[in-house]
């Protein structure tokens, strides 16, 4: 008999990511319409201008070679150097700090490794990083694998909450705690899960705050802006990055996956000037870089303008699908009244919605299993959620326009519309027995 | 003044890699010509190959967007059946337990990438790993990152030496430290840094003796075969996974970098069925799969047959430019006999020579500066040791015959070996003045 190999003790600390379960569930009904994935979607992903790309590319045999050789640990200087003006556009800085912002963007595998690297250079057991709730459950998967404490800081429609986040601030404080605090984490843009973006006006008040309690050790806020780019409605607003003028404090992920295509696996981010040194240093371990071509692939598009011309065309297709969700879910539930509510966000691939306490949307209740056999997959908004919260929610719904064409998704609401008129038709009845 | 960023114990106890300290050894010495760098012959680069690759890819609508789709985290299935199936060739080995191996098949961002989960997932701080030195100085930075003990194991010009592996593990079952041992790490085919190969007669010898001592529990082989397609002399030999019958030791890893192109940064492991999940749920936390479209790219020059032409005419390369180097190596040192030897090896990028012991080749030692003067770069041998070595050997030294074309590969000879003549020169004298 052969002894059993024995794991470390964070792989033994790692669970499962619900998205394997969720995976598991798709596979297993093979008719089921996807409303879960946060895939893009599949026919807006730009061949034509990867084919460009790589023909000029090619057909500069020095750039060609470049572009099949090792790249940098860092990432492609051109690259890079193209990512922080048009980030510094975005937020309407002039760029005298240019260079030293090139040197603080480092280049990934995905945000996604990007975002692993940080918790893995920043974080011991027992560490506290704060997030606001509900949030991107793949990081926090990553985040419970390094053996972090996550605190949950309350948001309502306009983001975090100031309010929230410094009296949980002084309540670690009080508790001696502050010293554990490594970093405040946010999807800032079009929420994952929620759709909705965090104010402009909040954004100074949370650097303040976090700055402040910077008392013991510098507190860090890590910006997840993967969404920014893909915006229907409205003018985009400054980052968090904008409001930290020392660039001490505030860390900025943003990927080409949502905006331009997920297969490239590049993301970007920026870190303090003290931080690129452990930070690449890290990431030599991994891989000593990214994939080099996919980055030269960036680069061109980038250059030649397909980049913004793709933004442009996927911008109008997410915003149909996000238009027919938001128009399905008010024919099907807006007659159930504030039983039911959901977010309209102006950018993204995500709607948040919310059913009666008494409707247990988790993966392991019956509304879900109905879901499934009505051929319809969502995730459950408790995967939002760190395990510690003390009242875990039960009642959320992700649903995606991601992935699925327009009529596709719009089948796969209907048939989840149905259910959810089932049960809250039910839970109206309960409701009038209750008060007869 | 701003508070310090706290990093992790992870970090702070991870050591800047000595390739950093050679990088900036050859920026800040520009005419110097690089004998160090592992990079790949910039000329033999695939460029047309790739335009096809991405042609075939993108002219057909639904491959085209796949590619630009999120891949799995697993790695692209038929990619991984090309790469079992391709091994089992080379191996001799009837498909029976194909779908097994398929299964057991990961992808990643480089070999690199594979190998450091891989002790992301097995290595707690103490743990023993074993290691035929000198070896692969970019992987032990990475175990030592995880607090892992490097236990060195003696080779010699067949490789390994089995003996000296069994007198290790009986001396750390002697120190009862036999259930730290968490695997053997050995560069089997025209190893990194001396070129030399694991003979075929001693790979059975190595599976048994570490079946023999997992008594504690399961010390598993690491197999790294980076350079097994790059053979310019002689037959492919079967490797260690080959004499692992029941599948449970032996993880093979190998690289698309070296035989095909750095830039599209794919490498692949084959690990044992119960090392699956863990693996792939690690490798989730961390980016939920590698770059899909250079997976795809890859799987169209392997069906096409690209990537064998390609390998063919990159062996006819690489092998004229060894052969200068051994020509130069012999012509211009093979005056002063036995205090100078090198290896001659049948494939890779690596040729490893040893001075008299009295000649300090490393990075802090005047023959490195003399040689940097001189404009030529080599890797200095101790990097390639562990740092727990009790007499650490200072006189070798590794020069690639990779990145350089032929000439300039020959120039940067001419100019090493006249550093080393001059010192050479002078040791004979100290030793005839010694004898007089």
């Amino acid at each position: 008999m052969t002894k059993p190999i024995r794991l470390s003790e964070r792989s033994l600390n790692s669970h499962e990511a619900p998205i394997s379960y969720l995976m598991e569930q798709g596979l297993a009904n093979p008719g089921v319409i996807s409303l879960a994935a946060g895939f893009v979607d599949q026919e807006t992903l730009p061949t034509k201008e990867l084919e460009s790309a790589v023909q000029e590319i090619a057909h500069n045999p020095k750039r060609g070679r470049d572009a099949l050789q090792y790249g940098t640990t860092h990432g492609l200087p051109p690259l890079r150097e193209i990512i922080v003006n048009r980030l510094n556009d975005m937020d309407g800085i002039a760029d005298a700090s240019h260079q030293a912002t090139v040197h603080r963007c480092v280049l990934g595998t995905g945000s996604q490794q990007l975002l692993y690297i940080l918790g893995e250079i920043l974080l011991n057991p027992g560490d506290i990083v704060l997030a606001g709730v509900p949030t991107y459950f793949v990081y926090m998967g990553a985040l419970q694998s390094f053996g972090a404490e996550i605190i949950p800081v309350q948001t309502d429609e306009h983001g975090l909450v100031p309010a929230d986040l410094d009296r949980k601030l002084e309540q670690l404080s009080r508790e001696g705690k502050l010293s554990r605090v490594k970093f405040l984490y946010d999807v800032t843009y079009f929420c994952n899960p929620t759709g909705l973006t965090l104010s402009l006006d909040r954004r100074p008040r949370i650097v303040e705050i976090i700055k402040r309690w910077s008392t013991e050790n510098r507190i860090l806020i890590v910006e997840d802006a993967a969404y920014r780019e893909i915006r229907y409605l409205g003018e985009d607003i400054p980052s968090l990055l904008r409001f930290d003028e020392s660039g001490e404090f505030v860390i900025y992920a943003g990927t080409f996956s949502k905006p331009f295509a997920p297969g490239v696996r590049t993301g970007y981010m920026i870190v303090p000037a003290d931080l690129v040194k452990p930070f690449v240093q890290q990431k030599g371990h991994h891989d000593f870089g990214s994939a080099n071509l996919t980055q030269q692939i960036l680069l061109s598009v980038l250059q030649s303008g397909d980049y913004d011309r793709h933004l442009s065309s996927l911008r109008k297709t997410y915003s149909e699908k996000l238009q027919m969700m938001l128009d399905v879910l008010s024919e099907q539930l807006g007659t159930f009244g504030p039983q039911v509510t959901w977010t309209r966000p102006d950018g993204g691939l995500y709607v948040w919605l919310r059913l009666p306490k008494s409707i247990d949307t988790s993966g392991t209740g019956t509304f879900f299993k109905d879901c499934i056999a009505a051929g319809v997959l969502y995730v459950p908004g408790n995967f939002c959620f760190p395990t510690s919260m003390e009242e875990m929610p039960t009642s959320f719904i992700r649903l995606s326009f991601g992935f699925q064409p327009l009529e596709r998704c719009r089948e796969g609401l209907l048939r989840f519309t149905r259910v959810a008129r089932e049960y809250l038709a039910r839970e109206s009845n309960r409701r009038e027995q209750a008060i007869a």
